[in-house]
């Protein structure tokens, strides 16, 4: 994307907060990894000598969230026990035990009059995280981008306010520690809604790139209000197409667990479309299996007539990204008629085709232009670990940069090195 | 970077433009290379049929912009004649001849669950041109973008305005031959500035990707409201470094080529940086050389205790893009000062280091993080078919996405492949 120039607004109340991390981001791009694996597992020992503190700072956000009356899955997502506080520190050590893609070369070819060309793979610069309220995506994301080299600005959700503060400072820690600028990991000391208008306005210039993470309230209002580009996705409607060449066995298995293994995440199956051909052979053994899991089914019409336990799903249904345990079911016509419905309905998400047949699958995987097409696969598997990306700050479901799971390496960008020995341009 | 949902709002003047283009990059997303070559050579035979039509129209935009009192170097650039008209022609054929990026597979690897992920090469979408007055821009991006598998919205400046609408019909009918949607290259067919406004708010989100082209003005305004990822370069404020451990043979050729061969292209050298410690030696033979080409230099302070024939320059003269034959030029203390002068006054476009020294190299390779970073070479190879591409549609200074030259390969973007034999999720 284009590049603004930075210019500082003394006005604002994260003033100065772009252009530190500008200056910190030049620092980190030439970081060797040696010093950003340090920096990694210092704020990681940081985080396990400072337990104590930094649960209590987490029993404070709880005692002020339950005071303010918040639901059970929002408290459940605010909470660290023991064993999600082990689970921060060693995500903090994984991603240092990851290979930095800073450096590496994508690409390299020679010019006939000799120039050599390769494109290195260089940190995007300054990244603003705008999440909610889950405090260990304080420290996921501080470790994704000082191991990519980027420096990060860090938004957390008011609700965590105390616990991420508690975990940043256990980063700058580890940035001291290993020599790197405390600056390359701020955390907005505010929570003062009007912060997060200016991030979005880019800081003057200062921000390259904009990660929000959280419900579909606030990535929207990141995706409308953006001046910088922004990585991300706002639903996940994903689809299970169980295609006329479809094993029922395998079908049955894919649709379950693409639906039912987490409801709560952002891979999991909201529709499952049938072929008409087998809707008669292979409709009973899913629905089946799909009740006994304790999932409800709104189906179409046509599938209604096959099975009259199923409720009847409404236009509506099949734009619902329910992240429960509800599936919308429709029969189309073949592989063709899946795609069709993917392209009205779909988000771009993730997608897959159950089948043996060899041009069905071709047509699937070529026809839906989603970040991620599977064959014979759940859709669960959408997701940076099962990818190998080792940690993954999100997925992204727009067209540009990255697409699908974005880890340390979709947060580099590359230039463009050109080494000659004397050529000029006739 | 985030997807937003195609709204066509009715009242808009190019109302119906955003929802026909991403109809028809739907079908090209899918067409064939045979299919697009044959769309491009038809497009290039229809322009060679039609030639007495595009030059008299051509003639219309030149009488009316002389009529305007249009300035000499627009009318040169607005002017088609015999030599060009061929140009014209054979760069849509170069394009046909390129391979086609769609569908090659960029990586590929196996999960230890025997899950296959592939990165395949898919076209962005929509991608929208805004440009000025040189008419070969319709061609050269309709053929670029046809060749990757984008539909494309040209908005073409009004001096050319009869010229490109002659070649636009032109395209429409090689699209028509090839059994390929006519929306595939849409040309804006009202001088209306509004458009160019409707085009900026993305078109109710049809727009995945405004590419302008053309002087600053234009291309500030692109980055300034572009609701929409923008990829494109507002200035090439490009240095060559002639380093301690220079050749003085090599550098004298590169800073002379840098600069003169073409003075009004984007990769042009702006500035000259020289190490102090070769200023007595080296300088004298820079500077008799330049101004043998016909080159003013404005120097610093330093400089000018050595040439007294240089002029003053000022602070601002380090950040003007001449496209003329002058040249800025600064005293450094090695390359580390020459990096912090890159960083302060350039526009990460192209900068160059002359230097035989290892250390030096690596140093300037690693820290000017510019789109093009050259070593013993000119400037002036700041051009996608010198660097092999083929053909360009811009240069790209932004951070995201693609850097440098811009051609059919960097117009794609990738999706996720998942091949598995039946695998869910634990």
């Amino acid at each position: 994307m284009a590049t603004v120039q930075p210019q500082e607004s003394h006005t604002s109340i994260l003033a100065g907060v772009g252009a530190r991390a500008r200056e910190a981001a030049t620092a980190l791009r030439v970081a060797t990894t040696e010093q950003k694996n340090a920096a990694l597992n210092a704020a990681a020992d940081a985080v396990a000598a400072h337990k104590d503190e930094i649960l209590a700072a987490n029993a404070r956000d709880v005692e002020a969230a339950k005071a303010n009356g918040v639901s059970g899955a929002m408290l459940d997502r605010l909470k660290i026990d023991g064993a999600r506080f082990e689970g921060v520190v060693q995500a903090i050590r994984d991603v240092a035990a990851l290979p930095d893609p800073v450096g590496e070369a994508i690409e390299s070819w020679e010019r006939p009059n000799g120039l050599n060309i390769s494109r290195v793979r260089t940190p995007i610069g300054v990244i603003a995280m705008i999440y909610e309220s889950r405090p260990n995506v304080t420290t996921d994301a501080a470790s994704i981008c000082v191991k990519s080299g980027n420096a990060v600005i860090l938004r957390g959700g008011s609700e965590a306010f105390e616990t991420s503060s508690a975990l940043h400072r256990c980063f700058v820690e580890g940035l001291a520690k290993a020599g790197l600028p405390a600056d390359a990991v701020q955390f907005v000391q505010t929570t003062d809604r009007a912060a997060v208008g200016e991030i979005l306005a880019g800081l003057d210039g200062a921000v390259d790139l904009i990660i929000p993470r959280g419900g579909k309230t606030l990535v929207a209002r990141v995706q409308r209000e953006a001046r910088a580009p922004v990585l991300g996705h706002l639903e996940g409607v994903c689809h299970v197409y169980v295609d006329g060449g479809a094993e029922i066995e395998k079908a049955v298995k894919i649709v379950v667990n693409a639906k039912m293994r987490r409801t709560g995440v952002c891979g999991s199956a909201e529709t499952v479309l049938i072929d008409r051909k087998v809707l008669g052979s292979h409709w009973p053994a899913i629905s089946k299996a799909l009740r006994a899991a304790g999932c409800e089914i709104r189906a179409d019409a046509e599938i209604r007539k096959i099975d009259a336990d199923a409720k009847p799903a409404s236009e509506e249904d099949f734009y619902t990204e329910y992240l429960d345990a509800i599936i919308a079911a429709a029969a189309v016509d073949g592989v063709k008629g899946a795609a069709m419905h993917i392209a009205k309905y779909g988000t771009g998400h993730t997608d897959a085709i159950v089948t043996e047949g060899e041009a069905a699958a071709r047509y699937f995987l070529d026809n839906v232009d989603s970040a991620i097409v599977m064959l014979n696969a759940s859709t669960q598997f959408a997701d940076g670990g099962e990818f190998g990306l080792g940690a993954e700050i999100g997925i992204a479901t727009g067209r540009l940069h990255a697409r699908g799971p974005v880890g340390v390496r979709e947060l580099t960008t590359y230039k463009n090195v050109v080494r000659g020995t004397g050529q000029t341009r006739p």
